[in-house]
């Protein structure tokens, strides 16, 4: 119990952490299950940073946000923070997920093998057209777009995948909202508007370029 | 000349410039760009913003970062600011890309029509199926891996993207580096380390899922 309670701050607001953080706590998810893979069963801070180029204070500040895990003289024990990360980010239990557009895009993250490793899986794909529907893409099954809430609504999904054209993302972004999911992942190169109670992450290639760009002119201007 | 003066602040440190500012230029970039499209020549920073979920405020402060764009009584000009931030970010010059690992999310991204669109060419492919080698996806010629230093010298691509296997991430990175790449865009989950002079943009498609969890739970938490 006195456990319990060091590992959990008495009022975790977590909605105020800063993003960067909560990104971050990806990145140390992932790298302690590699370590883990590889045998490990301990890590301290400064070696944990050391491996995603981060410092040992950088470590130790976010996930003090959290609560206390490390342990004197061991440091990190790797699961037992893999399960507190996981608990956090709410990837603990599986999140049942849906995708809309098996286009090159979507066919590639029904492909894509990472979302089930870290608990998301994706239970049903939608498409428009017709000569799509009913066939079954990395082991998915393919439904008509016109049958989205019901089996969104059937299945329990809580999450949709916006892998359509630009043009299509809004009409489809309200269909899953209606359909009653809580967060969307939007691939589509547009900004879609949601209610305030639905979450959105927006991935837009273009833009992980340009940022790069960016990041490559002004290290050149700079020196 | 007191134009060109106005428009650029006299030492624009910026490297120095929030990363989230300059990921928010890239979505002002895009809206712009829908904007000319369906015909629009001005618009205010109070509709830029709204468009975007953004306060007239946050739109003002984030532009002020890079110079002074607006003009009084019309607000920004929607040409002359796309013009404006293109280069910023370094987009108004075409960047040669080439893509490393032609599996289901490499296809997808050599059928990705964004990229094209922000100025980022892919003049090139690479796998190390020799079964792959010699055709052409999406346009693209597929060369095989041993051919990446000579073909990334002759084309000058200046930017890598990196579609493999998380185990072999690190050593096409290598080599990209190796061949005079400056930048690396990678979408293998896991980190790699570049030397200092290269830039890198990681985008982990299960972090992205994982940071809307995070969301929804907290959402809920907090009501």
């Amino acid at each position: 119990m006195s456990d319990a309670k060091k590992n959990k701050p008495a009022t975790p607001d977590l909605a105020s952490v800063p993003k960067a953080v909560v990104s971050r706590l990806s990145l140390y998810l992932r790298e302690l299950q590699h370590l883990v893979f590889d045998g490990h069963e301990t890590i301290s801070s400064h070696r944990l940073g050391k491996l995603l180029g981060f410092s040992d204070a950088q470590v130790r500040k976010d996930l003090a946000y959290f609560g206390q895990f490390g342990h004197p003289g061991i440091g990190y024990r790797c699961p037992e923070l893999i399960a507190a990360i996981r608990g956090i980010l709410g990837t603990d239990a599986v999140w049942p997920v849906a995708l809309v557009g098996v286009g090159n895009l979507g066919r590639a993250l029904l492909g894509y093998k990472g979302f089930g490793a870290q608990g998301f899986q994706v239970q049903a794909a939608f498409d428009s057209d017709a000569r799509k529907t009913g066939s079954t893409v990395e082991g998915v099954t393919v439904y008509h777009f016109d049958d989205l809430a019901k089996v969104v609504r059937q299945r329990g999904i809580r999450v949709g995948i916006v892998s359509v054209p630009a043009d299509s993302a809004q009409t489809v972004a309200d269909r899953l909202v209606e359909a009653g999911v809580e967060g969307i992942v939007n691939f589509a190169p547009v900004t879609i508007s949601l209610p305030e109670s639905v979450s959105l992450v927006g991935v837009d290639l273009a833009i992980e370029l340009e940022q790069l760009a960016f990041s490559v002119v002004n290290r050149r201007q700079t020196r």
